[in-house]
């Protein structure tokens, strides 16, 4: 299978066919991946955090869990989740608001601006940025209702597997963060690579 | 001040000026009520619970905190807050694919067309359903990632205050629900009302 790279940062959007799998690898280990699915025949339907969660009852989905569209529709599974720690559902992607509300320079990459330029790519409009599936982000509860922000737990080589329901189209993008930790310690986005599984 | 009653199931929106505040009672005591609140000069931009928890670092609002938009601009304070309890802000808004899921029978009031169909009676079209804050929505989580359905611990006569930071357009639904024990063990959506004060 040919692997593909993300640079870190940067953001590729694909499609998946219903059945196949797409293997992405956290290849240092520290990126959190923003992942966006939408479904291909009708891109108004799209993965749903909000959605999935009232689905499986639960804050953060773990190997074997489907995910869930805004039609209360599996689009993909978790299949495959070698990371110890969480996938973060409970926040938004990283858009220029928040660079500017850091006081970053205006331009900085966000990964709001990659699903859209992502799509384009693609040959498609965005026609709204749902909330992403923040894969490897370790955004932990405490208390039942304190969040943080932390340095993700997952190792170089750890990765999931995502194996689609229906026909999807999958944005990763590989977060460009680098004021909070979200990206590691050294606040370095850093490369990741896929490779689509038959 | 003039109160205006929500029957059980039904919605309203409305203008609310920067600088003014609404009073929603909870007549009954057991009703949830979806709110969503839009920027009144650009209605792309609205309250956004993901962006919420990461501007807070919490999963719930408490009674002093601001409410943010999806380019991180407050929007709405949560000024007043009589009841104990939470107020969810993880799980979409019911809708008709949800009681599809359910089996009942189509046409079942849902407060994603409830808020489609007051924004349409104020003049406005919605582009797409934000994730509402689900005021008396008691979804509690437990060991830190577990979710459950259960009955509003709202009392009746309980009341929030929910302050415009912007011009805002406000839609509460008095959500439909009779499936699950979120409008009260009783299964029955009962009436709410609110009054715009200075």
């Amino acid at each position: 299978m040919t692997q593909l790279v993300i640079e870190g940062g940067k953001a590729n959007a694909f499609r998946l066919a219903k059945g196949r799998a797409v293997k992405l690898v956290n290849t240092h280990g520290s990126q959190t991946v923003d992942a966006w699915a939408l479904r291909a025949g009708d891109t108004s339907e799209y993965l749903s955090v909000e959605h999935t969660r009232r689905m499986l009852f639960k804050l953060f989905p773990a190997a074997g869990d489907l995910l869930y569209s805004n039609r209360r529709n599996p689009l993909l599974r978790l299949e495959e989740d070698t990371a110890p720690g969480r996938h973060d559902m409970l926040l938004a992607c990283c858009d220029k608001w928040l660079y500017q509300h850091y006081g970053c320079e205006p331009g900085h990459a966000n990964c709001r601006d990659n699903f859209i330029g992502a799509l384009f790519d693609l040959g498609l409009d965005a026609h709204l940025v749902p909330n992403p599936v923040n894969l490897w982000m370790n955004v932990p509860v405490r208390e039942n209702e304190k969040l943080s922000l932390e340095a993700p737990v997952s190792r170089p080589g750890d990765h999931v597997v995502l194996r689609a329901v229906e026909d999807c189209i999958i944005v990763f993008s590989a977060c460009p963060m680098d004021v909070t930790p979200v990206n590691g310690d050294d606040r370095k986005p850093k490369a990741v690579c896929y490779e689509i599984q038959s």
